[in-house]
């Protein structure tokens, strides 16, 4: 049994960039060598998530919308009086949504379905920099 | 320290069953040997998730009920130009619960509270064969 | 490698009460000596969940008030019929958000972002007493 710890970085074009990292995340399983256990996918910050989604154009715009619906840009949070900042909904949907995803590890390969990548998914008003932590444990 | 790799195997009756899988979780667990550790529940495919709920009639509604109300069927989703389906609510569903849950593992039994069971949420129109993985990960 | 399983037991002011476990987390992998590893923060229970928020007081408000239009209080849920119970709601909100997060350990220390911290959030109506599981896998 060993631990491997692994980066992602990648440029996000602010709100809602969804990004696909399911080849990056395999490849620092192929690194570690690890053939079976699990796969800890964990954003630090408080403005993005992890899941999971059938990567095609449509969905890219279905789930930006529906977040657009359930947490709407441009209504008032308190967040902005504490900082005089624009992102309240940014760090409302990414709390809801959580910081990390957790995924099976066989024969060296991360499950997920064929129509399923790994995600990120950038909540931030602004293009940032982002950094994803790749934290396998397994043998 | 060791890994052990199950399935559970389920068929659902398509959106919104919700199936209590914590006996089943369970019997992976059991056949483990694994005393203490974690253990991660995970389902291939965009359209379904693993979360916990007091499973007791009502709630059987309420969950289907307030998912009806902030992701609705029968609206636009860009996701039915994509493929002529019908679904793009059960993927955004999906995708805003995530493909996973993790527990803790001691004395050889999986952590719930007395009124929290672990289930399968199906958030597919139709009724689905579903792999459900259990990856457990301890010693 | 090795399991190191430990508790954070605290005390909550209800609905929608939302406490800073950072420095809990991080106590109980001081505790274990594990440097390297993953560490799962659950909580048994079907009225409450883990999640991760930047802890100013701006959000504390808005969170919840983001939750109160999303699973609203005060509606008929059928829960109420099975139990004669008022938090039907903050099952819904505990189920939607999930039971646990997941967390790298590297050097040590749990990561997170700089303005990010990990948070049990109660979803239940009345003050409760809350015990949260942090289990821990690594070397």
């Amino acid at each position: 049994m060993s631990v491997h710890s692994g980066e992602i970085n990648i440029q996000t074009n602010g709100e809602v960039d969804i990004i696909d990292i399911t080849s990056d995340v395999q490849a620092e399983i192929n690194s570690s060598k690890i053939q079976k256990g699990i796969v800890c996918v964990f954003v630090p910050g408080s403005t993005g998530t992890i899941t999971t989604i059938e990567y095609e154009p449509g969905l890219m715009k279905d789930l930006p919308r529906a977040l657009d619906k359930l947490v709407p840009k441009g209504i008032s949070y308190d967040h902005h009086e504490t900082w005089h900042d624009d992102n309240g909904h940014s760090h409302v949907r990414a709390s809801l949504m959580g910081p990390s995803a957790t995924f099976p590890i066989k024969n060296g390969k991360v499950i997920h379905g064929t129509w399923q990548q790994i995600v990120f998914v950038e909540f931030d008003t602004s293009p940032r920099d982002r950094r994803i932590i790749v934290q396998i444990v397994g043998e």
